[in-house]
């Protein structure tokens, strides 16, 4: 059984894992189950959730619409004033079925609602089980900067069934494919050269590559849970892949871009970056590049759209005094954190990005 | 010198207390230093605030609103975004400067502005004194139903400086001096022996007695700090409490309620609930009644009144499954927790009040 087990915020994938569930929640014996669904998933995904829930006679459905752009403060108003109308009590338990809007929002929702009642967590894209299933981050967006709101707690549990990966299309697919990358990037030559040929298609298999994802997140929070050191690297990509995704949000004419894709290109701006300033080899930036480009199609940036990229760059959530602090590369499963990048080097990696072939 | 000193969460009393403020910022180091304010002690606390912080230069002014009535997401939201116009970052500073709207509001906000900044409070009123300066609590209301929204997160310290206290007029004193009276009630009769016969518009004098109530408080929160048990005790008057004073707060038209003198309403209703039911001698339920009434005059309710007071109780925080549980006593300083009671108990409770003379 592939399992990572813990007091709170322990993982369960495939085999076994909800009979766990169903274990746990006999232990919270909760007063009432509320779950949380977008417009997508309440369709795509809450019948088979019901198939395989043993207390889904108890249940309650909420609804909220899907979409970055509703991860907002609004729609948690709209979810407080729900759970209180229908009676959620401190008692109460929350389970978030979705992606990493539901699990995000959702989590700071059950966190917050009388000062925190239970909830767990079923990541239904393949981005929200690699990347929001371990480490209890939660929160909203402020406006179009991202993940501004929110604290750290973690669910009761996390529960991965890969059988929710068939409801994805592949751009979706790709988005949570962004993030397994990256964990080969930060973490070993390894797990880089496994991910790197895994056709994420292939959901069939998709099993042991996915949970070693899994496994080296955990790794990394469970070193570092308050992100004073070693968590930074989980940023590696996203410094500018927020601010692009955030720039794209706030601009819906110029393209819709999926946080992965985002920081699919952020990710190649920082290996550019890592190879003029923290010794990265030009072999590995050409490997980098060129195997994320095999599955993320360039995106065109116009001048104007990098520096309003660039003046986004100050909102993260890393910088400290004005600073803007980077996590770059020395090698593939070697990073080095807190790097300040002068913005004529950004613009650079730009061009870098847009010439390449 | 007064102090409660633990790691996070420390409390100061006068002497020597504004120097342990200038300490603990030397130690934080903060980026940037925000001071909130409300449109009240903007006015009347904020000068002596810069007269003894030694950091005023640095200060950004933030200012809501006064009263319950603004403790709510939307100025959450309002507060967010100054932030983060402001270029609050990860290490800057909140220092909340007021009463309990102000310091349970912008703790929530600082405790979840980038998953949680460094925040102070200074209390400035009797009642965010001895009710809000220990425990952690934080959050707003939810329409009328009282902190529903928020969390448990401790300050870096609190610091109470008395000298606050002259800006206060009496039904400002008289709110506090219902907690102080609470803690006497549910700890022990020698505290409650020297609160019923204190002052409380003795300034001069108030330190220790004040002090003991803080004291009080904190053995309670620290034996038990997640409201599990020993903790609801603080609870004692608030469930009917809470009814009246969201009540009130609906029907601004009706009267005016604040947050001690709905209290002391709901410590009598408890106090001959707990006669009819938990023991409570007759002596020690006309002791209460007769010294909290010499400081709060009666307020009257119509039927209409009482059965609406009587529906909110279900959003009370403290129930489970659809029970409403209350903190009632067997004698003062012995509190019974988690009772039901029966409606019509609550009716003849309302009469007993009505009726005493």
């Amino acid at each position: 059984m592939k399992e990572i087990q813990k007091n709170k915020g322990a993982v369960y994938c495939n085999l076994g894992a909800w009979e766990r569930l169903s274990e746990t929640i006999k232990k919270i014996n909760p007063s009432k189950i509320f779950v949380l669904t977008d417009t997508n998933t309440k369709v795509l995904c809450l019948s088979l959730f019901m198939t395989n829930f043993d207390f889904s006679e108890q249940v309650v459905v909420l609804e909220i619409n899907e979409g970055e752009i509703n991860k907002n403060i609004e729609t948690c108003l709209g979810l407080w004033n729900q759970l209180s109308e229908k009676r959620a009590d401190r008692n109460s338990l929350l389970i978030n079925l979705g992606g990493g809007v539901v699990t995000d929002l959702g989590g700071f929702v059950a966190s917050t609602f009388k000062r925190g009642i239970s909830f767990i967590n079923i990541p239904t894209t393949l981005l929200s089980m690699v990347d929001a299933s371990v480490g209890g981050k939660n929160g909203v967006d402020l406006g179009v900067l991202k993940n501004q709101i929110g604290i750290i707690n973690n669910p009761e549990i996390t529960l991965i069934d890969t059988e929710f990966l068939k409801t994805l299309p592949i751009n979706q697919l790709n988005s949570g494919y962004a993030e397994m990358l990256k964990h080969g990037i930060i973490h070993s030559e390894e797990y880089w050269n496994e991910v790197k040929d895994f056709d994420i298609t292939d959901i069939k298999n998709i099993e042991d590559t996915l949970w070693k994802s899994v496994l080296i997140k955990n790794v990394v929070i469970t070193k570092d849970p308050l992100e004073k050191g070693i968590r930074k690297t989980l940023n590696f990509g996203h410094t500018l892949g927020h601010a692009i995704e955030s720039y794209f949000i706030k601009n819906k004419g110029v393209k819709t871009l999926m946080h992965g894709e985002a920081v699919a290109i952020g990710m190649i701006l920082a290996s550019y970056i890592s190879n003029k300033t923290t010794g990265l080899s030009k072999t590995t930036t050409e490997d980098i590049t060129k195997n994320i480009l095999k599955s993320f199609s360039k995106t065109s940036f116009s001048q104007k759209d990098i520096e309003n990229i660039i003046s986004l760059l100050i909102y993260d959530k890393k910088n400290n005094n004005g600073k803007i602090l980077f996590v770059l590369l020395n090698e593939i499963g070697n990073c080095k954190l807190n790097c300040e990048v002068p913005n004529n080097l950004i613009l650079e990696a730009f061009k870098f990005y847009k010439n390449y072939k």
